[in-house]
């Protein structure tokens, strides 16, 4: 058998060197044109075996392990810093350990709160009348009665103890205070009921304080996450009406990671920040409570009836409140310690290039069971490690180091990831090469992924050579469909011409925050993806993201925790195996562009355009598409001429492996060099200059931060400091791309 | 006083002569530069002395006048028929007698089925449950408690008595059934269950009964008409729990009016169809019910969860149904009958062109008390007719006679006023100027308007002259005020120049159907306009659409009625009194190409372009155009030819009159002409190439309707066809325009 295939292979081998050679002499090898078997950035021989030993790979997870690794790691609520959560530590070393790939645990102590005990929510009138807070027992989850789930509470809320009027802010938003006020409704003094959505919920926070009010109860709408989305609980995978969303208020659009230490790891020795000092922390109690409670809150509301896109999906017509037919106590009662905090870290040397990292992050703390968020990541990594086991013991070394990480602490503001990268910021500047990220892997069949643009060719690359399991189409062919699905008609087709040729492809998103890549790519400019599988996903944060949950609903054969493994260990295996890295920054350029022109558009709407140098920006993007559009040309050519060096042993080809390096050098810098040391305003722990968080967004991305924010605040002046160091950033980009030239 | 009053007039006259003289000898005068003093249409002295008679009609309107006349008109549930409808006639005519005016009953003898007695809607299973299919009695209102009140129905549904499983299917409209074939369920042999909105009932019945459906089911989901909109009756003007809504279900896209006379009068001596041989009745039992109602069938269905876009406002996730879990039972017994039904219509002869009718009209039955809709109208028409009767006293004779019609039989479809409109319909096509339509003329505060686009500078020059009550703004400010509001910023400013200067006019809407403007437009080609001021109305054909409503929310001073009769009768005055009819057919032209340029978009994306002539239809509405721009130009340069002959008795000018009268005939006569005596594919009733509801909407207009359901077919033979004969309207109307020239 192993004969024969070694003759396959060199078949196949002589036949594409003809194939290729004929494409050679007539025009540039382009990605698009490259015949299917050839993987991006391998010489021919070299996809060849890459791809052999990707299908031994992709046949190692399996759907029985990957049931087996959910159900033990949500057993029990695991919140980060929990005796709990470190059995999970140890349940993924040990397993990894087990795979054959040495890993450690890695301990920061960092500041974290927990409900010293359940919260108050009351209407304080002529009677008392306390809502019950608290999330029922569903008979058919049997987790569901565990007595160690942590009462519903928001992560980083301070302890308070207001009683006030309650107004009605929709989203929390600041158009929503701006729609309050034309009607007469001031917040100053007042409690505020939010509706999650639209936003992190750390900005809500951010904006009730900004407004002056004293308190914040945020619930679940039903229109947006409950039964208006379908079927609740446990009939159905939507919210029900005692489910209440958890989570972090931390600002982590300022700054994610232990509040205390800000852009430094929190180890023995370096110096913390007083709690009053930390500038990502809200000063007023937040709430979270379940669209049921929040019934008890809205109905009898007075005032103004709400303004228009204020309705959400309880049966009567809103009202927003601050009169005095309605007064709210909410007492909150934290304890806030510096607690130990578990991320493990295995690794698989790389053999040739060990220090080039390719990192493979999903976190493992969760609020309670966590069994999609985060655990059906945890899973995947867990079916993936399983697989790179197999393949090291069939003799594999990957060119590149891989680096897995199964971080904590992230529910309460990304502290597992932030800090081990601040702890090795220098060493990954350096060494990684990209981050890939993988948060809540499986809550249904629908994939999708958020990336820096550098990367999107080899997301779509690797869902080609991935089954999904629904439709036995590629996961790459039904991702594609059910886009299309989406679209309306005018989109479908090109309206000249009537034909749908020239159908975009599905997007893939821009990276905010919210997850584990925002470290790498924000803080230190490292390439970064976010993917997974979605769905519908209503207990999101509450006490029924349970192993129940997920074989009822979110993928009850466990076939898309196997897909997800495949899939990103395939990602990993060609970065860490490619001889040229196959990072496209034509893309990248591209996207810049569109994220240029869109902004400009906005600014001459406000007639803020003749403030910056609109001519400037778009020279350097130009520039660097240019030299991006030469580096991938040169790329794409010298892998090949690695390839040929390697079978003729030509004289010809004497510097091609030298030139590789060199490009695949420039590629991981010129993400660097799209950072700036000074950071974003008002936020130095940010400095990419074109992906961050936006303030108002929180999760979403603002492209472009600085400029964009300037434009929104109609601030002449810092919109052109924001661009000016936007087109510096690009201009650096463009010199090392430059660089790579002979 | 009197004195003064010429003095001040003559100095006024001369004055504007000096600014005229001027504007014409360097440019063609234009109705954008004519000082705002003018009038269009009138010569300068003609625009004096009729800005003064107008506003001695504008002070006769009455606030408390109008409120005795609604709380007589719907003292009692006046339905079409009955002898309450007749005494609110009576009422009506002898009220216009009273003020001078002579004014007759005209009588019909229609097709009207009355509720034999109330629909039964009940749940059958192991025990029956029986829906209350009843409005509750509200005590706050007086008239809520009427024994008169006519059980809940549909106007035309047939008697039927049916057993079936039900399926819910949103709208009930052709894409709805095709998200629910997707999902495999078929409603063949089913009673279907749709809510109300997005297309005139009628249509819901249609698309049922072509799908299979034996029985229909309506309710108004409180997402679109109910507590998601606001407060629910009496609290606030919503449609509250136990409301449902009464409404036709003819198919009145095919043709309105008695179902058993199409194009002919339903008087004595007319041969009538059978009933089953009229195409415009639905063929299965039709009944409506409240969302209270609805929510027993609803929370109880089974089957996949809703479709995208079909989830309502009760507070569950909807299901399709179309399973065993829930059979329906529907029983409707009507009393079909040949009923008298009465139009007032009163006529003030025109001095000068009595052959010239200016047409105003409004209906008077209604499905209970009818407040807004129709006697909010009614009582703007008698304070409009208590107006002109006083101009009467004071000398006052209008240059065209004024036709004021007061319809019945509007609910069961139009039928009062096509049957006189098919009775007169010859002197109608000699004679009318235009036909203007006020159906529910305030429901609140709100300006609205639909019209042919030759009318809309005269619907804008009328609302400049109309104090809005609430803000003490024109009418015209405050409609173009709230209308920028509500648009996105995107379109607020220009986006090339930041600049707020070219800021298109608020809308004015086209006309579809629904009521009475159809037999005059798109049967005869009579140039018409409906208007009315708005509001939140969420009693529209139910039991509280009553006197106290309106007191309590829609117009509690009767300040909106007041304003509705100065704008209706400024119109009908500036028409019946212009020397030179303000009609242009420029705008038309305009408004045409947008409907053609948008339609052949349509047609590009779905391959469909190469079959018809775009070129062909381009040049015809361009040679329009031109046309239009010409006799728009004449006109106004005639009328002051005019205008100078009687002050200057100047031989010169000795052809104006007679120039004037044939451009005022020619402008009637291109409405004409629009209209093609073959009628419209599958509905030869329907003779308008540019407006005609649509199949599958009903009440909302089908711009250049042939051309566009050939398109919606992807049926490029009916397309060419459809647009061959467009092609031919407007080189018709092109020709009586050009007729114009000496």
């Amino acid at each position: 058998m192993k004969t024969l295939h070694r003759l396959l292979t060199l078949v196949l081998v002589l036949s594409l060197w003809g194939l290729l050679s004929s494409t050679l002499t007539v025009r540039p090898v382009n990605s698009q044109t490259v015949p299917a078997i050839l993987l991006d950035g391998f010489t021919p021989q070299a996809s060849v075996s890459e791809r052999s030993r990707e299908e031994q790979f992709r046949a190692a997870p399996d759907a029985n392990s990957a049931r087996e690794h959910l159900r033990r790691l949500t057993a029990e609520p695991h919140v980060a810093g929990t005796k709990e959560d470190y059995a999970t530590a140890v349940y993924v070393r040990d397993q990894i350990r087990s795979y054959g790939i040495p890993a450690e645990l890695k301990e920061y102590d960092v500041l974290l709160p927990y409900p010293r005990q359940p919260s108050i929510v009351e209407i304080v009138g002529r009677r008392r009348e306390r809502l019950s807070v608290k999330e029922v027992i569903v008979p058919e989850d049997p987790t569901s009665s565990s007595p160690k789930i942590i009462p519903l509470f928001n992560g980083y809320s301070p302890s308070g103890d207001v009683t006030a009027l309650l107004v009605y802010v929709n989203y929390g938003l600041p158009p929503d205070y701006e729609a309050l006020k034309k009607l007469g409704v001031d917040v100053k003094g007042k409690i505020v009921l939010a509706r999650y959505g639209n936003s992190f919920r750390g900005v809500k926070a951010k904006v009730a304080e900004e407004n002056g009010a004293i308190g914040l109860i945020i619930y679940s709408d039903p229109a947006d996450d409950g039964y208006m989305q379908g079927d609740v609980y446990p009939k159905g995978p939507w919210r029900p009406e005692s489910s209440a969303q958890r989570g972090s208020v931390q600002y982590l659009f300022q700054y994610p990671g232990d509040p205390l230490t800000p852009g430094k790891p929190a180890i023995p020795g370096v110096a913390r920040l007083k709690i009053e000092e930390a500038t990502d922390l809200t000063r007023i109690p937040v709430q979270p409570i379940s669209y049921g409670d929040a019934r008890r809150l809205l109905e009898p509301m007075r005032g103004p009836v709400r303004p228009r896109g204020f309705q959400g999906g309880l049966p009567f017509a809103y009202h927003v409140g601050g009169t005095d037919d309605l007064r709210v106590h909410l007492k909150t009662e934290m304890d806030y310690q510096i607690r130990k905090i578990w991320n493990v870290v295995a690794r698989i040397e790389g053999n040739g290039e060990r220090d080039r990292w390719v990192i493979m992050g999903n976190h493992r703390d969760a609020w309670t069971f966590g069994a999609v968020d985060p655990n059906s990541g945890t899973t995947a990594m867990l079916e993936a490690a399983r697989g790179f086991g197999q393949l090291l013991k069939n003799g594999w070394k990957p060119r590149r180091t891989i680096v897995l990480c199964s971080w904590d602490g992230e529910e309460y503001g990304l502290i597992g990831s932030t800090e081990w990268a601040e702890e090795y910021a220098d060493e990954l500047r350096e060494k990684a090469v990209a981050y890939l990220n993988m948060d809540a892997a499986v809550s249904g069949a629908n994939f999708g992924a958020s990336s820096v643009p550098s990367l999107w060719k080899l997301i779509r690359g690797a869902t080609r050579d991935i089954r999904d399991p629904k439709t036995g189409k590629s996961v790459y062919q039904q991702w594609q469909d059910r886009s299309r699905e989406s679209l309306p008609e005018p989109e479908l087709t090109d309206a000249q011409t009537g034909s749908d040729v020239n159908i975009a492809e599905a997007r893939i998103g821009a990276l905010g925050s919210g997850s584990d890549y925002t470290p790498f790519l924000q803080h230190l400019g490292i390439s970064s993806l976010d993917m997974g599988f979605g769905g519908d996903y209503g207990v999101y944060h509450s006490a029924y993201d349970s192993f129940h949950w997920m074989t009822r609903f979110g993928d009850p054969t466990f076939a898309y925790h196997v897909a997800a493994a495949q899939l990103w260990g395939t990602v990993a295996m060609r970065l860490a195996d490619a001889d040229g890295l196959p990072f496209d920054y034509v893309d990248y350029g591209a996207q810049i562009n569109e994220f240029f022109t869109e902004s400009v558009k906005t600014a001459k709407r406000r007639n803020l355009s003749a403030a910056f140098d609109e001519k400037g920006m778009s020279d350097a993007i130009e520039e660097f598409s240019r030299e991006a559009g030469r580096v991938e040309k040169s790329r794409q050519e010298t892998v090949l001429e690695v390839g040929r060096k390697r079978v003729e042993a030509n004289d010809r080809y004497r510097g091609a492996e030298v030139r590789l390096k060199r490009i695949n050098d420039a590629l991981l810098a010129t993400e660097r060099a799209l950072t700036d040391v000074r950071g974003l305003r008002g936020r130095p722990w940010y400095r990419h200059q074109i992906y961050a968080p936006g303030f108002y967004t929180g999760y979403a991305a603002q492209p472009l931060p600085d400029f964009r924010q300037a434009i929104e605040d109609r601030s002449t002046a810092n919109a052109k400091e924001a661009l000016d160091r936007i087109v510096a950033a690009m201009k650096r980009a463009t010199e090392v791309l430059r660089k790579t030239r002979d």
